[in-house]
């Protein structure tokens, strides 16, 4: 190992915290800072351990001390502000996850990181991330196919945020969960037509408050619009105490499978799928990946926004060409 | 789609089948000539349809003509003279698959494509190939793991080689079949040691010939050196009939799985999984994307031997990289 890469953390959420365990694990990479828009100081007290906190607005002073960025904040609202931002100064790898705004995004970025001369990865984690990807190689290698993507088990942020907008309800958690039976249709090479209700059942669990009415809560939870009423839903009372001992996890997963046709209908199944105890640890291990990679593009001499799409993956491993062609080829 | 790539492929045993198979799916990709040591007026009756079939020693002829070759040779004998002749004069794309031989191929391809500067993509399909890219992801995302591959069930043909060698053999086939229960424990987050014993087992369905003695066989068999003797083999007695009815297809497939741990021994893992009725088609259509991406490396300017890790997922698709970011990420 010649050089180690410097690391700046921007947030200091779930995602965060799972970015400052990751690097521990990658011993090519040093964590220099974590930016955040709170009280440093503060920051210290709570994180309880060696690292360095320091205010954003100071971010400008660590041009040339830093190598990449992790930005690990949310996409609805730090993003689509805080990427342009910090590549106008510097190298980042961004999880930014509304499929539907990428395009705009990626122009955004990329117009920031061409004008800096900087190189920004957006986009990584595992959907959008590897999930892409295994889309992306599928699809290219079986032109003739139908391609499902299935989620969970795992906890929904927004929907359990829903839930707990619902009066009457203390605190709660929404699982989504794909229904194994369709998969195992799909690995057994039929091609089902499905709607929204046959891929994921919703489970909720919801702590009610004391003398709330729960057949009252349970029918507005499963009727919600756009969150619950197009699936099947069940909602089951839960203590306080249950809530805390058994869903306090981040679990999440899922599965991408294409299954395509050659030949005279021969039928081939490509799969992909993650089991992931902590969603956040998972995606921040994603990103400090493609951090060594933004690093070693910008080397190369590459600059502007890319994607997952964009960047071979031996840019991702601290092993060099010739070791991964004779381990791993 | 602007001009179309034009593709020779040389060599047409079942892998050069599919892979004329597999252009037909591909629109913007041209079959110009399939090269054969054999005597091509007899490939035409044999193929039936409208192939052009030319004799390899007329392949120069052909330079500037053909964009990408396709080299549908053997591992063994073949691709280590093949592929470094043909990258004298063309890009190429091969199927390499001697794990062990890599390193020396590659040096060797590479100073051919160097030297004539042409663009060389060795050893893709599945393992070498798609299972590489995944053993290299998952280890680079995982640092902190341990990763299996299982093979099968599928038709291995150097085993199905030797059931054949033996004495009073008429015929037969062999079937590698991972231990279900042993990838259900991985699955389930545990990381035991395996022996190959544990991983795998070998059927054997054999034909035998008139009078022969069939506990010798089978003794024969089970005990054969570095073939079967480190496994849990069965073989069973067939007839002729069955053999050609019953296994007649070519499957395969297999897994590789990555169980890793993250933060404080957090369970994360990685799986990725092929079924597939038809090695050779399925092999045929890794090859065939990754022709479309040797053209396109050669179109950027580069030259020399390439692997999967050195090749961005983008230049597997026909989509531009507007698309594959609006549809695919």
């Amino acid at each position: 190992m010649t050089q180690s890469i410097k690391v700046g953390i921007v947030g200091y959420g779930n995602l965060g915290r799972g970015v400052v365990q990751a690097l521990r694990q990658n011993k090519d990479m040093e964590l220099v800072a974590i930016f955040t828009r709170r009280e440093p100081e503060q920051m210290k007290g709570e994180a309880g351990d060696n690292l360095r906190f320091e205010h954003i607005s100071t971010v400008e002073q660590f041009k040339g001390s830093i190598d990449v960025m992790i930005l690990c904040g949310g996409s609805a609202t730090d993003l689509p502000e805080q990427t342009p931002f910090i590549a106008s100064m510097f190298n980042t790898v961004d999880s930014f996850d509304t499929h539907a705004k990428i395009p705009e995004f990626f122009e955004s970025v990329h117009a920031a990181a061409k004008k800096a001369d900087t190189l920004s990865v957006i986009s990584t984690g595992w959907d959008p991330g590897l999930f892409s990807l295994n889309r992306l190689l599928s699809e290219a290698i079986l032109p003739e196919g139908k391609e499902y993507t299935f989620w969970g088990k795992g906890v929904s942020q927004g929907h359990s945020d829903a839930i707990r907008r619902v009066p009457g309800v203390k605190a709660g958690v929404q699982y989504t969960v794909p229904v194994e039976s369709v998969i195992n249709r799909i690995r057994s090479g039929e091609t089902p037509e499905l709607q929204t209700r046959e891929k994921h059942l919703r489970q909720c669990f919801v702590v009610a408050e004391e003398g709330a009415n729960r057949d009252e809560i349970t029918q507005t939870i499963v009727n919600m619009p756009n969150y619950f009423a197009d699936y099947d839903t069940t909602v089951t009372f839960i203590t306080e105490e249950e809530l805390k001992t058994q869903h306090h996890g981040m679990p999440h997963g899922g599965f991408v499978i294409r299954s395509g046709v050659t030949g005279e209908g021969t039928k081939q199944i490509i799969e992909f799928g993650l089991k992931l105890e902590s969603n956040p640890e998972f995606t921040a291990s994603v990103l400090v990946a493609y951090a060594r990679a933004a690093y070693r593009l910008k080397k190369d001499g590459l600059s502007g926004a890319k994607t997952v799409f964009d960047i071979p993956l031996g840019y991702l491993s601290p092993k060099s060409a010739d070791e991964l062609r004779k381990e791993l080829l």
